[in-house]
């Protein structure tokens, strides 16, 4: 495909997810077509074409400034319907019995800010996650991902999300990856109007001891570390 | 504890299993306290007391002897109640959802007839079959694994099934492991009547390929290798 095909493409598919509610989505291929769009512009030696070319990029970036405004308002915190505490090697936690019930088919879209993704347990953390959602929401089709980089292993972790993104798309969920060098919080965002946030993120299982025992692959048997879970309902969740 | 405190507890808690119906703990029970009687026998100098010991060691002898015979009849083969055949790359297929139903809370014991436990993957599918063995039979008192020695690697084999069965007694589940060199055959057979057999036993998954895609935790989504499934209702049955 031509890269002047690539960027409609790319935009004929933002204004399907805009119009679909898919606002993520949307989003992320607002700005990726408008990015290629601009190498038309810095290319184009014609000064008509290149004046039609801008007003086209104008045209989508308020379209684009617009979605921002409702992803934020639909990020902007609610009410809390459910909180956890979580001591210190407490069992009887996995990802299901915490959050499972909130992933549903209405669930569309995952933003989830994860900071750290850097070891093997991490990554199988965010494996199980994703299993959790394609297990739980049969109508999921988009993550975005905000994590840091991993300065120490960035090949290996470029590898590994790189993996995890193709075995997405093949099931037909599109991956969205975001570096963010000061991100802290952690948070999922589910497009049916739910905020899950926990202290430690994925993260708060501590392993296996010793490795072979009860606990090593079913999660409601693993001690835990002590974190707190908010479970928020979105201010934009209609219901 | 004294050497023949030790084995009168152990054949009092024979006797106990033996009237409770769990046969097969107490067949362990019966040998583990004859052998133990045994050495006193050799090592006994007064002929009185060594007769005295003799008898109690025949009465014991044909108690075991009663009880093999009940375990034989246990195991023998009743009717087929479910044939499944997974093909090569089949998805869809964890131990849950395979035989997950037949482990309840009239699974009291459990004898596992696996011949290879030496891979990592090997002992980490024990674990798997633990855990829901664990999860769906509350009243889960006693398991005997019977394996061959991995003779590559011995001191590891070991030292992980010595894990494993510490960890099982912490949660007050007996477990004896006995090393058989020429076993073939995959058997799982549970005390409420059930026989599972698998043609791989344990083993019939393909690994997780990209390490980090969806199956890499749940199994449901892990490609299988080919393998029969046929569960058999013990011809001992009541129901």
């Amino acid at each position: 495909m031509s890269a002047a095909l690539q960027a409609k493409d790319l935009l004929i598919r933002a204004v399907s997810c805009d119009q679909s509610g898919r606002i993520l989505e949307a989003q992320t291929l607002y700005q990726n077509g408008i990015a290629m769009l601009m190498t038309f512009v810095t290319d184009e030696p014609d000064e008509v074409k290149r004046k039609g070319f801008l007003t086209r990029i104008k045209e989508y970036m308020d379209r684009a400034d617009a979605i921002k405004a409702r992803v934020n308002g639909k990020l902007s915190l609610g009410e809390v319907v459910t909180h956890i505490s979580i001591e210190e090697d407490d069992v009887g936690y996995d990802y299901e019995q915490i959050f499972g019930k909130y992933m549903d088919s209405k669930t569309v879209e995952i933003m989830l800010e994860e900071p750290y993704l850097a070891q093997n347990y991490q990554f199988q953390n965010l494996i199980r996650f994703l299993e959790l959602a394609v297990t739980n929401c049969p109508n999921f089709k988009y993550i975005r991902l905000i994590t840091k980089e991993d300065t120490k292993n960035l090949d290996q972790q470029k590898t590994n999300i790189g993996q995890i993104k193709a075995d997405l798309e093949r099931r037909k969920i599109a991956f969205f990856i975001k570096y963010e060098e000061t991100l802290h919080d952690r948070k999922i965002y589910l497009s049916n109007g739910y905020i899950i946030k926990i202290g430690r993120g994925l993260h708060f299982y501590k392993a296996s001891n010793p490795m072979y025992s009860i606990g090593l692959n079913n999660y409601r048997y693993r001690k835990c570390l002590q974190t707190d879970v908010d479970i928020w309902r979105t201010s934009g969740h209609a219901n």
